[in-house]
């Protein structure tokens, strides 16, 4: 069953039950694009009825709206962030456009519930208007930019457990490791002593840095341009709006979001944007490295380097009995490459602006979105399903040291380095340890070589 | 209701009525990433049971599976072709395992399937094992690398087709257009005189060529790995297998595949994979370019160039009443940057191989299967949404044409380059046209100048 | 002419005037590769001064190093700051070992200075010796992170400079073109009046934040790992060193270094040049996005928007005579690409990075100087020579406004949004202003129709 | 000394000596970007004279030149080819205009070094015209493209050399060390049997494949718009020119080119490029995997794999007496990951095109030639300073090997998956050997298991 609207473009014919109105309907015919929908991501949702709850609070105060429209507009606002009504928001991420689909998606499911609420029928505009109403001193362009803020915001919380939750799951191994000596590499090649138990910490120290960034970093998307409509003049907008509408919207997201300090400036600018995609390309980076070391530490079990075991959370192989892979990391890795694929997205997004606007914006919060979301499950699962579990092969590490050539550095301040490099070379070659080489071919007194080895210790 | 099945790492309680088994139930756990599963893109699943019927006809012809057994595999194989029974591909595109969870999926629904037709209940896997049946003579790593192939190359043939549409679309307009002359421009800057039918065929010819490309790169994914099992050795697989299974592989896909020439680098190159993304990339690169044109064409429609007029298929704001936007362009540019970020997901997932195999296909397939269905979605709704309705502005071009400095260039070979830049000089300081700026300020015979801006026509 | 130099290797022929030995020269012949030598940027070299300078003073204060050795070696390093004896840094930018090599050329070169002034021949090493004296309590491990990081900082506080320089030309255009109203648009379409004053000061406003974020993460750079050694261990440095050290480094460089709070993380750690470079890349793409529509604004002269003229720098074209192109925009243009392809190489070497090191140094120190300074150089020219000769076409500004339908907006608040839309489409449909279209199709009085279009006054 | 030169926009002071005319010098002035002249690469500078000289042929044969002219232009052009007078070929790679400041340029310098030759001083153009007669019948528009394709398909050969030189490398290796088994991994964890010589001819074999491809897409650069002049419209050029310049250009220049199929598509369109990019772009993919297993195969020499020895060319560390690094394979993923950023930079410029012209051109191949030109560099050093002289230690193949569990997977088709699973499982947990684990934990016949451990032999 439909119901016919009409708009300046004609009629069309909507499902009757949709609450969503012909701009809605012509944009879903317009984007069949990714198959992924804006509810795909609720964070969206509620964010834009964050926004919409602000300004009419702030046009009621105005007087650009009246209370009665302000009210209903409001109780249907607080069911949308409430989770309700998100069957609506059916609109695809990959949307041109500049995200008027939308913000019409969301002026008209708001007016028809609102219509609904007062015993109106859908489409029945007159008495609360997507544009006039629901949309009163306000533009996409300012609209959008603000709630897809606020989402990143929201969702970069969840992403901030994420990690909290893995530097914990690190912390405890390095507790756990702390008393297990081992050899230090550097390019891949034997070098010095050092702990499992501080390689551990520097696994948590490196992501727990990455906490600190990406909480800063945030901070850049609380700038909103709420209140400079069009393109940033405030055209439209009743005198004392702008500042109004940002004061509602913090009380309303619980955000301390700040009026942005130019508006035109704002209107078209992404740079918050760049600078975090930038930051979780940082944290993915060096996710994606740390994955590679467990990876690599647990090499084996025989003819790898073996100092740690991952859980085994599945059969390794179809044909290879027995055989049980580091799947958690390699998932973690993917999920890494995706993130840091997805910054280029944005940052050629972010270049592709034009004058006033930037209408590349979809596809800007789609790929942000999905690199939080992912990573976020990704370091759940590194935590939860390999980390928390992994073991240390002790005897391995200890013999792996012991068997090493790594002690060679701390002769050099007694040998001198052109020394303590001709007694390495004999080791290596005659299979020797570096304490036999330099009991056999140097004259210093063994209690001398063993202080030096002592010095070593970690 | 819920079955138990007993793996080499315990017991897990499964779905009653799901066909897969402990593994794939086990790779469920391990792997909430992205929330896509397997099944969104129908072409994997259905390689795989190509594969799968492949490898089953092989192993019976071989003598490596009863004429029974290898039947009723073909039989479920067959449905899955037909698009059957996708219900239980559930597994998440984003995986580790370089695929095992995959191919085990495949595996355990097909035995439970068998089993099911069999008369015996899901998990009775002594009448038809996952393993060492339906997997006989098989590794993942030979059967993923060949399923997804097969699976691009299906995917990349709808690709062709949307190409086709939209250079055929483009064509006709450059037939419509054929005739209007307009100012051509480089550097956004008035050059020389060309017609709008030219600029049109431009467009279509350089999407044409992209086919050729797309075809030609599609055929180094034709090169299978298949009959190499774990790491291109051929451990486990019977006498004459590799080329048997290659072969009933080719009759069974409709393909015309070819065996690796050396099985163990086509374990773990990925280059195939590089080389089709990049070609995606370049037709990402140059639709996003065409889209930029169409969107600068059309800017107006009064303060741009307005040469163009893009159908009107949504409202352009919710705030600015009447203005429409290039809606279609947008969303295709878009998706065009996302091409792009993809392919450098699939090269930092290649440039991860490590030794014998690269356990970072599952993104590589993933990021692929993305960028051709959405590109395949954006040309359609570019061709049949926007380009079949663009509209010349005639008298707007002719305008631009007849007011612009562009003929000074005709006037080089009879002025000299030098005294043609003196007279385009003093045409734009004077406000005046070539012919007027020639006329008053050469010693050229009118009819000398008529003729050489004849010879301008285009 | 050749000295003879014997390492553990065996022996190399140097020229008799180098001051670099054995370990140089092998790396000279190793590393053939880009041909842009470490000295191509002067701040490396000086920044390996600084840092053996600190480690000198401080191995002195600490008893590991004569107080004659130390003398030496810092009168030797005062004079590379001073900008002397560059000529022996040869080694090539792209190199293998994690920078031994250059931390090996600056030992090599300050030890046979060092010779030098004491009146030993170079080579002499028993007097000065490159590892037990110049290099003693360091590894390339801290010394080398530690000088890039510096080095950085010097050189992106000139970068700071052009920003500034860049952000003042467009503030005085800013306030020339104040009084100018405009077209603004929106996604290449017509939308609501600005000045082109404001449209100026966005330019300014943009890249003045870009500064202070450029400023910010610049500080994350600050945090050092000198005193660490080889990994992080501080193995063979006596007690107090590497506190020291880092407060030695803060007065002999001037910058407000920090210790890194854990060592063993900081020495495989680049997050923070992920972060920088990322920064430079969000300056990039802002910065091509203004180059952008610098060069869409003067596109013309007559077929395209035309609002403002950039001064001529060259002629145009071989071919077209009197064209005129924004050959400056463009060239920034490919800078800012450049720079947004070398934060690619950047992350990905940051992400290479394994266990207790990351070997790809090299060439993040590399592309980073290079960003940074073409990013100034191409500052500069666009200041000097592009946007300080900025003309307004004013009267081409108040043409496109006055016959645009722009004030369409105005009318939405005392229309509504769908009566203004009608009103907008009869006055594109039949060639009238708004004003026309709004007098003939509505009964607003003129009065009334005037006072809302003196409201959009900007 | 100077002498002055006066153009369309004023007067210059040009060095006496200097070749090169006014519009060189204000480019010089307005590029001080990257400080890398277009002479750095000479293919570069002797395909604009290829095209100078084709071109200069074309036009006298037509009657567009006299065959004075002619001859004078082909004298300097041979010379130039020849190698002489690149000193005067000064301008920055980087430069805007669209190579319009590089052909004129090519254009001043011919004409000088022309007037030279008849006598004639330095800038008296009435003689012989930079454009009336060395840019005749041409545009910077496709004598540039033209020239780029021509420099790059010439610098590919060397390219092709490098890896051809490398194959055989790897192929001498793999000859060598046929003989030794040793433990494949996949995803780092023991897998199956294979030999270290497979392991290498894998290195060798993908790398070939890479040789094909190269050369395949370099056919793509053939395509040549020469005859187009500005926009492909062939403005300006006499009847027949454009068929008989490419036809000269391909006896020039030894390449067989072939005129674009549409020359205003082919005016814009930079496809080629794209792809030759992308390919260059999959050559470092694998060159940086295949550097990524040298130094994971070559770690240790005692804590790691350990299971070949690549030659020491330098000193490993500056503390750490005896190391030695893997510093070639380094220095060749850091060359491999400069390529892949390049690679993006050639995507974003190519898709910043606009209407008829892209003019990012010189970044394009600025990128392109430091890509080819480091990548040739670094595969010559990989292949004669590393992979010539790695050594294997069969002895710790064998070990590794024999200790393994590898061989549990060859059990598989006569114990079925999940007994062979157990028992790999129970060798594992219990120390055991495959063989030791069958004979205690199964009823299999010693030799039933011995025959089954035989045909894994590979």
């Amino acid at each position: 069953m439909y119901r016919t609207e009409t708009d300046g473009l004609g009629s069309v014919e909507i499902p009757l039950e949709a609450a969503y109105g012909s701009q809605t309907h012509r944009a879903i015919e317009n984007f069949p694009i990714s198959g992924v929908a804006i509810n795909h991501y609720p964070e969206i949702v509620k964010s834009l009825a964050m926004v919409k709850k602000a300004c009419a609070l702030s046009n009621a105060a105005l007087g650009a709206l009246t209370e009665a429209k302000c009210k209903t507009i409001v109780e249907v606002c607080d069911e949308i962030i409430d989770g309700k009504h998100h069957e609506y928001f059916v609109l695809d991420m990959l949307q041109g456009g500049a995200g008027t689909s939308t913000n019409m998606n969301a002026n008209e499911v708001i007016a028809n519930l609102g219509l609904q609420k007062m015993g109106r029928p859908f489409g029945d505009y007159s008495g609360l208007h997507p544009n006039d109403d629901v949309n009163c001193s306000q533009s996409t362009n300012d609209v959008y930019p603000t709630a897809i803020r606020l989402a990143v915001l929201q969702k970069s919380a969840g992403l901030v457990y994420a990690m909290e939750n893995l530097v914990t799951a690190f912390k405890e191994k390095a507790e756990e490791f702390k008393h297990i000596k081992k050899v230090g590499r550097t390019q891949l090649q034997d070098a010095v002593p050092m702990k499992l138990g501080d390689e551990f910490m520097a696994f948590a120290v490196t992501l727990e840095e990455d906490i600190q960034r990406v909480q800063d970093l945030a901070k850049l998307l609380t700038e909103v341009n709420l209140g400079g409509t069009a393109i940033g003049t405030r055209i439209n907008t009743p005198e004392g709006y702008q500042t109004l509408a940002v004061k509602q919207l913090c009380e309303v997201s619980g955000f301390d979001l700040k009026p942005a300090a130019n508006l035109i400036e704002a209107s078209s600018d992404l740079g918050a944007f760049i600078m975090f995609s930038g930051t979780l390309k940082r944290v993915a980076s060096k996710l994606s490295k740390t994955c590679n070391d467990l990876r690599l530490l647990s090499s084996g079990p025989r003819a790898g380097l073996g100092e740690i075991i991952l859980p085994a959370v599945q059969a390794g192989s179809s044909i290879m009995p027995g055989k049980i892979n580091p799947v958690i990391p390699e998932v973690v890795n993917q999920v890494c490459y995706q993130t840091i694929g997805n910054d280029l997205v944005v940052t050629l997004a972010a270049e592709a602006g034009q004058l006033q606007l930037n209408a590349m914006e979809p596809v800007i919060i789609y790929k942000m979105m999905e690199s939080i979301a992912t990573m976020t499950n990704a370091m759940y699962v590194l935590a939860d399903r390999c980390v928390s579990g992994i073991q240390a092969d002790e005897k391995r590490c200890a013999e792996l040291l012991d068997n090493s050539l790594v002690l060679a550095t701390t002769l050099a301040p007694i040998l001198g380095y052109e020394q303590a490099s001709r007694i390495a070379k004999i080791a290596l070659k005659d299979g020797l340890t570096i304490r036999e080489a330099a009991a056999e071919h140097t004259n210093l007194a063994p209690e001398k070589v063993e202080q030096s080895l002592e010095n070593a210790a970690v």
